[in-house]
């Protein structure tokens, strides 16, 4: 079976101009997470769709759905963790109360990256059920330096060699659930990452290609950027 | 003494749209590159301004640097090299005609990021004067990624520890003579940044943080950002 986790657990603090976590902020006067769901709709290999929200928008989320797309069996709301890996557990925990394979695929996504094309979602599904796990990633064009203390440069790696991560991740559910459950709480805390938790574990993680429409939305300045991407896309339909 | 290099040596393959380099397409109605040299003639400290331009553009440049500047003393164009520590050697050959001290400092600075600020040229020369060469960075946002082959995962580094590298990179040139002819003509294709050709001889190198209107202008999308930054600046003035 395939599954979809839209991640959607954060509060958002860059956002600034607003209270509302920035997945429920309007573009064309639709909220940004009901683009995200939609791109996943779209896409029949996915059997269901788990949206991990946090508990105080649990029903605005089940309104949205309701109001946008009726009754749909697809999707199903679930409370998000305290972080990344923990909304990812809970959406594990509701799909294994009816499917114990450890090689059922989950596909995991930001709320906040609307655009996220079928290609991408394809290739990263067939590089899981492959390979077993999977990362979206684009090349970076800047170049990057790494400095421990904040003062000094320690390193400029080779750009050639480097990627900005975007998501979908997607993975074997077994996987996930060895190699996060082996880490201590305190491991937890520092590793928010899925795919960082199989490189440590030596687990080797396939590369599928994003791009750049497949932005995601932190800033006031990301929203005005979808309203042209949105107003694009209608003009050429 | 403290000279800035203006480096637009570049023909740029990003944009697409245009033959131009970007460097001299109109933001507002005025090229980029003259937003990039006011923002260094306001800085008082800096003696010279030297202007690297690919040979074609080079009279075309002192065309606009008359139209804009009228009769400026403090602005030299000189011809690019092939690559970016290319046409710094030519600008420091230029300033060697007049300045053998290898303590003086030189500030180097894309000639499309022409929002850069006078505090961040301001601490620029600071560090270098203090520390011998700085590099303005910006801590990274994205997760970053390290794949040698394009496929799989090597290894996600520590995110907090990772940075954006902009520009100014301001060094002593006695640092810059000693390093970059030390190398070969094998690393000199290879090394075509200048602080990681510091960091490689084994020097440190601080960090200046720069911002986000430092922003590099390479697609036409950033164009139309760079209008929206000066239609903003001009409303507020």
């Amino acid at each position: 079976m395939i599954y979809a986790g839209i991640l959607a657990g954060g509060v958002g603090s860059r956002m600034g101009v607003t209270e509302m976590p920035k997945q429920f902020l309007p573009v064309a006067g639709k909220p940004v997470i009901l683009y995200t769901i939609e791109s996943f709709l779209q896409c029949s290999r996915i059997d269901h769709i788990y949206v991990a929200v946090v508990s105080d928008y649990v029903s605005h989320m089940k309104g949205l759905l309701n109001s946008e797309f009726g009754v749909c069996d697809r999707i199903t709301v679930v409370e998000g963790g305290s972080d990344r890996n923990g909304s990812i557990v809970n959406v594990i925990s509701t799909i294994r109360r009816t499917d114990s394979d450890p090689d059922s695929v989950l596909i995991t996504h930001d709320a906040v990256r609307p655009f996220v094309s079928p290609r991408i979602i394809d290739e990263n599904i067939d590089a899981a059920i492959e390979f077993g796990a999977t990362d979206t990633v684009v090349p970076a064009t800047d170049t990057i330096i790494r400095s421990a203390d904040d003062e000094y440069i320690d390193d400029i790696p080779v750009r050639s060699e480097l990627y900005h991560g975007q998501t979908p991740q997607t993975f074997r559910i077994g996987w996930f659930e060895q190699d996060y459950f082996a880490l201590s709480e305190e491991q937890k805390k520092t590793l928010t990452d899925a795919c960082r938790i199989f490189t440590l574990s030596g687990r080797r993680v396939r590369l599928v290609m994003g791009d750049a429409f497949n932005l995601k939305i932190t800033t006031p300045f990301d929203l005005r950027l979808a309203e042209a991407i949105v107003a694009e896309r209608s003009d050429k339909k």
